[in-house]
């Protein structure tokens, strides 16, 4: 093991154990609850050991700054932003979804405060400062609204909506905070000129590329449509087939359809969410509503995967005698981030270009800033579940690439 | 409308709102709660208006007596049994299931007390007692286990099992009975030669058939089979399509082939249930546990079909890289009425003879007695919901055919 994935161990333990579920291996670091101030602690003592004091924007967002934060280089204090444009804001977030794995986050984080240490050994020069990020709330698996900080800190939720969400105790952000959020940074794009998130892969690319680290080109376009599909209540025991109208058919249909749609288009399509009317053994359902999750590369394409389902769906709604309804309950447009800039990293790391399916803080600062992400390969391809993982070669690869990325945009 | 039409109209209107939700159109007659016991009030005040002395096994099982209990037919009291082998009973049950269709089981009641009736206006001579029952909890809606009554009153269960029974309220079924119940009756097959269940058919084999009444061979073998299909958590968004072990699929290719193995046998199959983890929209599910409801006309078949259903799920689960787990939860075996009494039942009548796949108290009692069914022409075909329905012509089509019946089993 390198000295550098030695010290990524070390950094990592400190960590390990805070919010894990011994029965699950997952973790339960849910936004502003025990563990996760727990890290946010972990958080501060690792910029107090650096040097970096910490700021807050009211939102609940933690900033370490390497530099001051009057745009100010590290050892330039009070001669006012020598280079212009703002600092380099790197990071992610501490929080998990339920069991989630360890990587999900905290790994932007880890690999930030690691970045800085290798441009100090190598007695990097910055001409702005380099700012380390812990975002709250990005998995919105404690109030429900993902990316929560980052919205509020780009005025994309308003904060008197964000204070008043709820968690399933029925405690308010506000009161989680410990405050009214404070909403948007007029000078957010002043303060940063650029953000770079280092994030887990949550699939394979990587795997199959051989690399350990990949730039995202994009967010792809997603959304979620509810399929309500009706039927006839009936006995199970006593209903002829023939004379059936079993919304259950249609349902299972629907979701194989799905499948080969997403497949034939290279999309993603899951319907993983389902709810059957009365759900009893015996009886013939009367209705099942399930809801389509459905992403691709482009906006046609999903509009055609889409549709295709749909209208396999009617078909085959037809056959069964039931009645279809198709209602969209989100749609979020592709997010491409700052082409130049990831072409820039791509060429700096030799690393291969790849868009993902998820959505990220980066994917919510990328409509104010040139924005920018780094993966690092996940053997497993899961996520958001215990088997998440990363080697410790891998995320020294991931510190190493994430330290050029910072010296590039931070020291010229 | 026929005379007979009108009275049975005129009757079934006394028992038309009791119980009956206004919102769904179909009933709440649960076992011994408020408007089940209404129902038994109004049975005993049709026993009284006829002059039948009601008596009680114990159990919940009420029984209105032409004749007396000594099996003295009416007119011979105290000379005892002259033609032996105790009553003919009929009679069915007053509850329901939830939001339950209006025939199912108090059609058989009131055709019993209407067919009294008849024999009565005939001047009919029995020479052994006619007793029409009312079962308590057929259904199971309220203790879970289905034709409780029957059950206790032939042994098939514990009593202090049933006693033990509780609803969804934590009630027991002891205290909803009052006591706890007593059980079997030794002197079952002493005190009854023949039971005789009318009811509305929960299909629409004589709506082909084009007869408004018929009767009943069998009761179809039939199970319940646990298919708990485990794969891989992920990510929805992320996680590429060949990458994926989604239970989801493979349930959905298991809907399908029950569907079309069943009607391959002219056999039944019903996935009417399933329970999805963790059932989110943008997650794949780790697990996906559904339940297979099948029945068939003869045992082999219903094996085949059960079988095959599994073998094909067995099949897509290795071809989607989830595991699959089946696990019997019920099997009943088949229930033949008697074949001579059902022979002769359906010579008298002139009536077709049919198979059907739900259980009854005339299954249960079918081990102690001779029993038999007739079944009433349902032009839904539904069962168990509100579009259950008999026309006022039919159902007096089978108090005559009852009449007959009782006629031919209590007067020769």
């Amino acid at each position: 093991m390198s000295d550098l994935a030695s010290r990524f161990r070390a950094s990592w333990d400190e960590i390990a154990p805070v919010g894990r579920d011994a029965d699950s291996g997952g973790y339960l670091r849910y936004a502003l609850t025990a563990p996760e101030l727990r890290l946010r602690e972990w958080f501060r003592a690792q910029a107090e050991r650096r040097g970096m004091p910490v700021s807050t924007d009211g939102n609940g967002n933690l900033f370490a700054w390497w530099g001051d934060q009057n745009g100010n280089p590290p050892g330039d204090a009070g001669q006012g932003g020598a280079a212009g444009g703002g600092a380099v804001l790197t990071g992610s977030h501490l929080d998990s979804v339920p069991h989630g794995g360890a990587y999900d986050g905290p790994l932007g984080i880890v690999s930030a405060f690691l970045a800085v240490d290798e441009l100090r050994a190598a007695g990097a020069d910055p001409v702005r400062p380099v700012v380390v990020a812990a975002f709250v709330e990005e998995e919105g698996a404690r109030f429900g609204v993902p990316c929560l900080g980052s919205r509020l800190l780009t005025g994309e939720i308003d904060p008197d909506r964000a204070a008043g969400l709820r968690d399933a105790a029925g405690v308010s952000f506000a009161d989680a905070l410990g405050a009214r959020p404070a909403g948007a940074d007029p000078a957010l794009s002043d303060r940063f000129a650029t953000f770079v998130e280092l994030h887990v892969e949550q699939g394979r690319a990587l795997v199959d590329a051989g690399a350990p680290v990949g730039v995202a080109s994009a967010i792809w376009p997603h959304g979620r449509w509810r399929f309500e599909l009706r039927g006839e209540g009936n006995h199970a025991g006593t209903t002829r087939m023939a004379d059936r109208r079993d919304p259950m058919l249609t349902f299972a249909f629907t979701v194989l359809a799905a499948n080969k749609e997403a497949r034939l288009r290279g999309a993603h399509a899951t319907v993983g969410r389902v709810a059957v009317e009365p759900n009893a053994t015996n009886a013939v359902p009367s209705t099942v509503t399930c809801w389509l999750d459905a992403r691709a590369a482009a906006p046609e394409t999903l509009r055609e995967l889409v549709e295709a389902v749909h209208a396999k769906a009617a078909e085959r709604a037809r056959r069964d005698g039931t009645e279809l309804t198709v209602t969209p309950e989100s749609a979020t447009p592709p997010v491409a981030f700052d082409a130049g800039l990831t072409g820039r990293l791509a060429e700096l790391l030799a690393a291969p270009v790849l868009p993902t399916g998820a959505g990220h803080d980066a994917g919510v600062l990328a409509a104010r800033l040139p924005t920018a992400m780094l993966f690092v390969r996940n053997p497993t391809g899961v996520s958001h579940s215990p088997a998440e993982s990363a080697t410790d070669d891998d995320c020294a690869a991931g510190v190493v690439a994430l330290a050029r990325v910072l010296e590039e945009l931070a020291c010229r």
